[in-house]
């Protein structure tokens, strides 16, 4: 049986995630579950891209990953699957398709059909879980419903080149204060400085480049630009947050 | 075997939960352990038994579900075992089996007997889930101990009809803000209205039959009336908390 | 297959811990992964060791420890296993294996080779959980790389002895707020009152041994002294914080 992720904005301090587990289990009781996370900010779409971005492509071709952040629940937008690999991507309809392209090669897109009544409030426990069990368990991508071609789109501002350098956004802070930017390491552009708040922060290769306490720019983990502090919170430091403009240099 | 499924209020950042863990993988090698969420207030029984009763009838009927909040671990209180549809419920004499009939239906209830020296501090480890793996191994119901049949009495306080509306508690503040009432969409009241803190705050039935920032009233996703904020903090506004009351009106 | 437990200071907002979950389910589709924590305060070894001293013995003896808590990531310390008990742990040469040694008896220790180019900065990823799932699968030891003899060398301060007791140190506050002391059980000293702040915390066999509010003293589950309040949080009352001195007496 595929494996199926959870990626939501839950928080962990209620019922709602297990729900969605005893759902799965109940559909099939060999299910094997594995947490994303479900400390996705509330409702925000930009960090929910970031973090699967960062773990989706190191799981199993074939998983099923379903991802709940969702601003308008209970609306009439629809429930989705996008074709990723040989597994599937589920979520609603509200533009994290369009983020999840920075990081991940999306195929076709298909609407979940809905013949049963459904909670008005919990779309992650009547709809999108039902529906990955049954991808999970070897149904087909062609019955989940009909071909989708105008899905809601969105996409994260690619960096600017300007006449001495670039500009890119603060896509996501991590929790340890880490600042990921939007350039990655396969852009064109090859950094050596960063310069933020009047600060210039060198490029590296690892954290401990520096010396304790002190600022570093590097490729980080996923392969984005990123600024830390070793061992310290470069967030605390810098005031930044995610949607900010940084300025990239090279020499 | 039974999945089992874990509620502790012990958090996430120690490892007393995983030592439980450890104790049912060592006995049972294919257990399959499930967490609900080990972020209960501290001690918090009412806020246990709401998140159980949204996310336990979801799991297969024969789960065996753990619940260890306890404000008096180590005193003498009896380690309970209730059945639950065709599995069981363990936790302690406290008073959560009398609040869960809330939101499950309980059977026939049994004392754990410990005949084995145990930790003075530690009966989740020790007791319950030595307990829990023998039930989900195929353990029968009548040899964990001896019928009890005077749990530790607690109840929610049910809603109080009034002249004019009903007036009934909050239960549950959830992750998100949203407020959850001790109104269940099967009692006899179908409210129009809500009235808090001079507020009026219509009913619809979806968050988004309300513009963003607006309160709404709806029946949540577990059946029971909810007061939320479009794509907001309800509970930031009204300043409402567990134990408070509010008035619901028909029109 | 054997067990997989991973814990690291990764916090669990971000999609970290989830890609070292899918780099072991890639490499071995039917992994059995438990997460101990995610919460470890970032770079605190001493908790770690706490933590995983609590934790890790309760599991089945062949199991494969990750644990990921690192100040030096990316620099060039040694990736680590060491045997421990019939499976092993796995973590960098910062000095968590001495610091383990106060709970856990570690065997031979090996320097993982690596020899394909890995990320500067995610060794969780691309170095610890690779070898974890070699392991798990059953390779060998002996394959992991050459034996070292000198890791780092850390150690939690054993308790001294004075004239009229012992003083010993704040090792971890669990999130009770419990505090737990260098002090165990098995040591020769047998308090009868702990002294603090000016105060005098009578020795117990368990919470309840007191009234609501008011400090104890008690051997923890783990076998060390632990100062807690009866329902409520005796850090908050004492102030005491990891590494602070505290006077023990016996009568």
């Amino acid at each position: 049986m595929r494996p199926i992720t959870l990626t939501t904005d839950f928080g962990s301090r209620d019922g709602y995630v297990a729900a969605m587990k005893g759902v799965c289990y109940s559909a099939a009781p060999g299910a094997m579950i594995v947490d994303i996370t479900h400390e996705i900010p509330p409702q925000n779409l930009r960090a929910a891209a970031w973090v699967c971005g960062s773990a989706l492509p190191y799981f199993p071709p074939h998983s099923v990953h379903v991802i709940v952040v969702d601003p308008t629940v209970g609306s009439d937008r629809r429930p989705l699957v996008a074709e990723y690999r040989s597994g599937f991507v589920i979520c609603p309809d509200n533009g994290l398709l369009g983020l999840l392209t920075r990081f991940m090669h999306l195929g076709a897109i298909r609407e979940i059909s809905v013949d049963e009544p459904v909670s008005a409030t919990f779309h992650g426990r009547d709809v999108f879980c039902p529906c990955a069990v049954r991808l999970a368990k070897g149904g087909r991508f062609e019955e989940v419903g009909p071909r989708v071609i105008d899905p809601v789109s969105a996409s994260f501002d690619h960096p600017v080149f300007t006449s001495n350098g670039c500009r890119c956004d603060v896509v996501h802070i991590d929790g340890f204060g880490n600042i990921i930017l939007s350039l990655h390491r396969d852009d064109a552009f090859k950094p050596t400085l960063v310069s933020v708040a009047g600060r210039n922060i060198p490029m590296k290769r690892i954290y401990a480049d520096v010396a304790k306490g002190e600022m570093v720019a590097l490729w980080g983990s996923t392969g984005f630009l990123e600024l830390a502090m070793r061992d310290g919170n470069a967030t605390l430091e810098l005031g930044l947050k995610p949607g900010d403009q940084v300025e990239v240099q090279s020499s």
